[in-house]
């Protein structure tokens, strides 16, 4: 597997690049940014905090908009960041911004047009991080965050490969994507009408069925728009109660959806993983 | 003078809010943003930075990448951030990104087309402030700070009015624009033919004439691609050097141009702003 550097920037001490390589899963060219700390240039490898992005997003929004870097410098914490689907002239996309490329769900998509491209599950569970630790000083020490549809991506990938992940943490998640127009939408058509089928994508379902408990922090901005129509984290907090899977929750009073609530809020994150990340002997 | 808000997110328990309002000096209606960090939640007022962007940016690129809120909610300071030109259908404009809209250099233009519109100089020192100081819960104590272009706007507004900001500090300021190619396209433009009118704005020549020594923070990347034909910090500093002007200058190594550079040295900029803003006792 080839890696193209497209960009690199020199930030909080260390760089931040910007790759193109070509992906198997997902049969296209893709695109990830990567933030490596300074700790790496010394000759140390690191863990790895994946970070999904949400509807419309790419690898850029997180990178140019969270302010992380101070944070993942200080503890010494790799960023990776997907784009959020498939991308090209050749691969399937729709008019709307909630179908097809910027909208890949963190799924493997069964029905066509979608099915040949939109394998987001598997490139970010399995082909990305592959290529990233035979290709940068990182460790196989890996945690997963995103935010709204990465949310869901986050809890959902995360529930499903305990063994792969520290812990996992999510921004104003789409929690209960089955009952959401944004998830049955997106489900419909990716997955198709056997709603049977969708649970294997849906965290309040999924976290019934967890074996292993994975350390889980869910934030919530108090003023988000989408909160009671798309969110639902409510509906999460309540199935993990019934499966006394213990989730850290926090709700943050006046904060939106944005990179703005984002930002304010990142650094406690990246210190949540790093507790994980870095476990003490 | 009346506000319009367009667009408001708490962040660090502070608020980011937009407004649009019709300028009196520019003849047009002009946005900017301005964080008001949580201390003025708490009714008391605190003082200003104002931050000038460079070529090609509106309000919108600080506020979203520079990372400044956490430092800024911390210390008390209110952030101001202004477009970079008059804006609209009926302002004159030109093809090229560093001429006419995004490119108003922080001047008085005295020739045709620009003068009916582009007076950003007499914006950002009066009109502004003005407006600011009526509308928001601040002091009339204020700082200045930039980018490239609004670099070279913080320092020749600042070396101008040293009786109007506590502090000047810039990133990778375009410091001696009589003598670079984006300077002297813009001001043969906005000035006209006539050089001598173009040195009231060239902080080269403007720092020998200083009558008051107002603190002055310069900082850049070693890694700046727009260093040598462009920014030409070298001129300030030996012009500064012969003038027994005192400058903190700061060398960047392996730094670009971009908001990751920014971000980086935006805290020690704004602790640097916050020793003038907040003077001990």
């Amino acid at each position: 597997m080839k890696l193209t550097l497209i960009n690199a920037n020199k930030s909080f001490d260390g760089w931040l690049k910007q790759y193109t390589h070509v992906s198997r899963v997902l049969a296209c060219e893709m695109r990830f940014s990567i933030f490596l700390p300074p700790q790496t240039a010394r000759g140390q490898s690191v863990p790895v905090l994946y970070w999904l992005s949400g509807l419309t997003c790419t690898d850029e929004n997180f990178v140019q908009k969270a302010g992380a870097f101070r944070k993942a410098a200080e503890l010494g914490i790799a960023l990776v960041v997907p784009d959020t689907s498939p991308r090209g002239e050749n691969v399937a996309d729709d008019e709307a911004y909630d179908l097809g490329q910027g909208a890949g769900f963190y799924l493997n998509a069964t029905r066509e047009p979608w099915s040949s491209h939109y394998h987001m599950y598997d490139y970010i569970v399995d082909e990305l991080p592959t290529l990233i630790e035979e290709s940068f000083p990182v460790l196989d020490i890996r945690s997963i965050s995103g935010h709204s549809m990465g949310g869901h991506g986050a809890i959902t990938i995360g529930l499903r490969n305990p063994d792969r992940y520290r812990a996992v943490s999510a921004f104003s998640p789409i929690s209960h994507p089955t009952q959401c127009p944004w998830g049955q939408k997106a489900f419909r058509a990716y997955l198709g009408d056997d709603i049977a089928a969708w649970g294997a994508y849906d965290s309040s379902l999924l976290i019934q069925q967890a074996k292993v408990q994975l350390p889980l922090l869910i934030d919530q901005g108090g003023a988000d728009p989408f909160c009671d129509d798309q969110l639902k984290p409510e509906s999460l907090l309540a199935a993990a109660e019934e499966a006394n899977y213990p989730v850290m929750s926090r709700y943050r009073e006046g904060y939106d959806h944005s990179y703005f609530y984002i930002s304010s809020f990142i650094d406690e994150h990246l210190a949540f993983h790093h507790s994980y990340l870095y476990p003490k002997a």
